[in-house]
């Protein structure tokens, strides 16, 4: 069905053949997931029936798994090639386009044809993949329901004195003990002044009474990911953090309550971002408000100030808006969303914790 | 140190620029860690400083943290195409390598110029880092270990009943409690008919009694990785499935006495494939016997039949010969290891449960 989806875009372009070596691309098309560095192609013919080359390692799992394609097993990367090549001769393509290529994959490609048309285009699958169907949803659902268990053992195991790690290992364990399969991302537990880093991962930082501690982090279902994040103040707040968290927390809602299809993705972030402005926060605001969640931890559609995108009903994206004071700290709250015709629904659930 | 290293083969090659877009190549050279899909840029100048260009999100921490080079804010994607552009042209380069580019990035580059070489140069890097120093080496021991607390761990917690995911989590979690950065790569828990998947992951089926099981992990610590494999029998072995171990763990012992520098790595996978050959089970033994691992999981040197790498001391490289019977199941028994002068050093040091 999704290859008929993308058959039909196809055509209406001329495209006669598309080639994929993404593996979350893949396994969107045919079902069967690989290792994130397997060397993987899918061809989709415009005529015919698709094509999946594996590596020998992934042979039996891909027979057994992968749907809508036939599976051919292929010893070395140059054989991938000329494997492509064979294919795309024979079903005499003539426009083709791909999603991503290694820099060495695609020179190797190109210098084989004067007469075929090899161009990138990620944009055809995204707007597939950025609309999410049922099953998705419902596998984000359950992404999303770990990640609130993952966040509440993490609030939970922190303490003046505890490290980084520590909570970060609760918060996983939680999440694989409910069957995550692994995390969505490196999980982030930003203590004290690394909480301003937006990006901070962990450490072996030991935490004090009297910080902020940003924890910001996803688990996986059927391959779909989540991503939450909460910040917590170990003991009680200052009045500094507590406007910090305040003003953070208006602008997350504020947000999330103008959330509906057809809203532009910058108006979005513009609502969350006047909130900090007028705070006169605007600059400790360091980056967009949200991107789209899926197989990936970074998808289309783009909430920022720049984006072009417009928001669509099945649509999964981050709301997240966050403060950064170098040297004293940060403040970021985000929420897994569901974009309806009417509404955002939070599929993240983890109490705020202000 | 390593900059300089890499100037001076640049130099023997007549190479006047290196651009760095691998977040592991960066932190090699600078020792900033970024998130995976983050957009960096490191630009090394024969002459002159090198600088880091970084997104707005990771500057604090790139400025903070990163060593040996200028650190560069830049908000977009086509602005690091821009910055580069005007970097090449401000030192007036002639002949640049690089190690990884998006297809975008390469197609945006080299429309900018009709004088300049742009070559794509993965081995000058990989010459360097396949190599560890002392400080390299003593951060993979610790990986090692940690590797070993998730193995015992996992097997501790194997018994009929038990789902793999939770084997993983309590792989997962004593790794990090004892200080893992996480894992090294998806853990793979494969149980039964799954375990003849070479690259198996780990799903919700349970664990039944008499079948194999084969754990398969890594820890990480200061950025490096480790893997180790150990494979179990839920209870009393069939005579069958002790044939199996023993074959594959002579296999991974021939292989491991005959390291040392300067042997050929298909000789030492020669070692190994001939243990099965001679047992009727050369292709049951699907993939090669290993791969070096650094900030990398998978890494230069690569043992195998077909390569053309010679051991070196510091090398360190996985020794990990399996059998996989479709239907069956399968055994895999691995462990990391330093090449020394006359000898191979087991960094990983589980027991085998044989």
């Amino acid at each position: 069905m999704r290859i008929e989806l993308l058959k039909r875009e196809m055509q209406k372009s001329n495209v006669d053949g598309y080639l994929i070596s993404n593996i979350n691309n893949v396994f969107y098309f045919t079902g069967f997931m690989d290792i994130s560095d397997a060397t993987l192609s899918l061809i989709i013919p415009l005529d015919g029936e698709p094509t999946l080359l594996v590596p020998p390692l992934s042979y039996t799992a891909a027979k057994d798994n992968a749907l809508n394609c036939l599976v051919n097993v292929i010893s070395t990367k140059d054989k991938i090639i000329d494997k492509i090549v064979q294919k795309i001769k024979l079903n005499n393509l003539k426009n083709i386009e791909f999603d991503t290529l290694s820099t060495s994959m695609y020179m190797g490609l190109i210098k084989k044809f004067k007469d075929v048309k090899i161009t990138l285009n990620q944009k055809r699958i995204w707007n597939l993949r950025r609309v999410k169907d049922s099953q998705e949803i419902s596998f984000l659902r359950k992404a999303s329901e770990l990640a609130d268990i993952g966040i509440e053992a993490g609030i939970q195991a922190i303490k003046a004195g505890v490290k980084e790690y520590e909570i970060a290992a609760e918060a996983e364990y939680a999440m694989r003990l409910h069957g995550s399969e692994g995390i969505a991302f490196d999980t982030i537990i930003a203590s004290g002044p690394r909480s301003a880093y937006p990006h901070g991962v962990c450490t072996n930082r030991v935490i004090n009474k009297g910080e902020f501690v940003i924890l910001d982090l996803g688990a996986v279902s059927s391959g779909y990911r989540s991503d939450i994040t909460r910040t917590v103040v170990v003991g009680t707040p200052t009045r500094k953090q507590k406007k910090m968290l305040e003003i953070v927390s208006r602008a997350h809602k504020k947000a999330l309550e103008c959330i509906h299809e057809n809203i532009n993705a910058y108006e979005v972030d513009a609502n969350a971002r006047d909130v900090l402005k007028s705070e006169g926060y605007g600059k400790e605001f360091l980056h967009g408000l949200g991107h789209g969640v899926g197989l990936d931890i970074h998808e289309p559609p783009t909430l920022s100030s720049s984006s072009e995108d417009i928001l669509k009903a099945g649509n999964i994206v981050t709301v997240e808006p966050g403060m950064y004071i170098v040297g004293f700290g940060g403040v970021r709250i985000e929420d897994l969303v569901l974009v309806h015709e009417n509404y955002g629904e939070r599929l993240t659930q983890a109490a705020y914790y202000l």
